[in-house]
């Protein structure tokens, strides 16, 4: 199988290796508007060649964009338009509805699949790329139904090769839920190194005294704002909503905090450590296992 | 030399465990409030014995305070009163300033040393401790000035043995500091793990969708709110102004995302890409003690 990826940073970089070295792909062109990145890719082994867009599509049985998603949105309408009755496009987003919204009614609707790989770290380019960034993780398929089954189940497959376990939700749950639990992380990272760099500006004492807690907590603040902004906007709505339910219990806090009340702030932690629960739940693997069955 | 450590959790016990293998201690006693806690840190050999507090104290060449920040305020001016002249005694708590002024003028201020090890999990208990704990981790000493000669060089030995770069400075800008490194952090981190859970209600879709971004921003939040809360009161002013700040950042990213300026988000995000430049920097050690041989 030919597969056409288009994009060549961290994601699409990392398919490419994880699809040529599972034997899913027998062939990996690479696409990237920057041609210092597409020539990086090649450098790197990532892509077998890469071609301009129309040859990428031409000779591709699968094409997977891993771009920004307001290109996703701009180019996948014309992808449509010019793929074969035989190929099939995966996105590969961090938002869904506004993508599946821009293509709704498209008479190649069908060949689409929406789908997003929660993974990813804090670095970006092709050098970022490595071959298992999948492993083990949650891959998304929404609005299954508009896709043919053919172009579901090849969607499937290549998500497995890439080592993710596939659960399956509509778009609409899909944005609401991953504002939450992704987008609001990543803004409350940002915007955490934003005011820690604001106020210690010799940045000496941010060297010396910072811990791995900081680290941890500010790890996100070193995402790519390119890849991050066109997110923002397209979840708009639902990063908004959490965003503001957020700063409404840092504000409840706070006053706790000038209040001297430590015992609603035992009572907010406690309830706040129950996450243990949660995230051990994440990192056991038969437990999730388990859990997926329930839901697929 | 015999060192007593008051206190028997993740920090306790990963001194008991390092200046034991270092040799800096012949011998180490435990106290504990907590008699289960106590009997499980004999079990596990974090220390050669448990006993009470005037015992432990009355044999000690060295005594270490790692107990929550209202309990050593409490504590070490009895403390104080109790040890003999050639006794030394550090704590390790999270804050400075009330600590310092509670043993203001003490006959004995002298024999104490004000310390902060920048380490920690967000793991509590004697069963969470382990002997690497500081190796390479910033050791702050406070107010030096107030310590004899004699109590300064041991508890500076003493972080040092414990694997730790020593750095001094004094207890007001200690936590200045520390309020936006870490103590704002842990609550950025509380209440994200507060916000998600609220929402997310069944937990199937944080189990689904959440990725090591998210796990990564809200590990703290599985932090001991026994420990965390007498900090926030210690520290509150400094907290309330940075807490403040955060929030106003967040409420200015909001209007951002609301108005979908994404130049704006871009901005903030280019500037908060910058942690990555201080965050490397704390990474690499070489760079590390010329940054504090500059300071010290």
């Amino acid at each position: 199988m030919i597969v056409s990826i288009i994009g060549l940073g961290l994601i699409g970089g990392s398919v490419a290796l994880k699809l040529k070295k599972s034997g899913f792909a027998d062939q990996v062109i690479g696409v990237d508007v920057n041609d210092e990145n597409a020539d990086k890719a090649k450098a790197l082994g990532l892509v077998d060649d890469c071609l301009v867009l129309p040859q990428a599509l031409s000779i591709a049985d699968l094409v997977i964009l891993a771009i920004p998603v307001d290109s996703i949105r701009k180019l996948l309408p014309s992808i449509l338009d010019r793929i074969d009755e035989n190929t099939t496009v995966i996105d590969l987003g961090s938002t869904k509805s506004g993508i599946c919204g821009a293509v709704l009614g498209h008479p190649k609707r069908k060949n689409f699949v929406a789908a997003h790989p929660i993974a990813g770290t804090e670095n970006s380019g092709p050098e970022a790329a490595f071959d298992s960034l999948f492993d083990g993780k949650t891959g998304i398929i929404c609005d299954k139904e508009e896709s043919q089954e053919s172009s579901f189940q090849l969607a499937k497959n290549c998500l497995e090769s890439l080592g993710m376990h596939v659960v399956e939700m509509d778009s609409k749950s899909h944005d609401l839920h991953i504002a939450y639990v992704s987008h609001l992380s990543h803004i409350s990272s940002f915007v955490l190194g934003q005011t820690v760099l604001e106020i210690e500006k010799d940045e000496a004492s941010i060297f010396n005294m910072a811990g791995s807690g900081f680290e941890s907590t500010v790890r996100l603040a070193k995402s790519s704002p390119q890849m991050w902004a066109p997110i923002f906007k397209q979840n708009k709505k639902h990063i908004s909503d959490s965003l503001g339910a957020y700063i409404e219990n840092l504000q409840a806090f706070k006053q706790m905090v000038d209040g001297e009340q430590e015992d609603a702030m035992i009572h907010c932690m406690d309830n706040a450590n129950d996450i243990r629960r949660v995230l051990d739940g994440i990192n056991d693997k038969s437990n999730q296992t388990e859990k997926l069955n329930q839901i697929i």
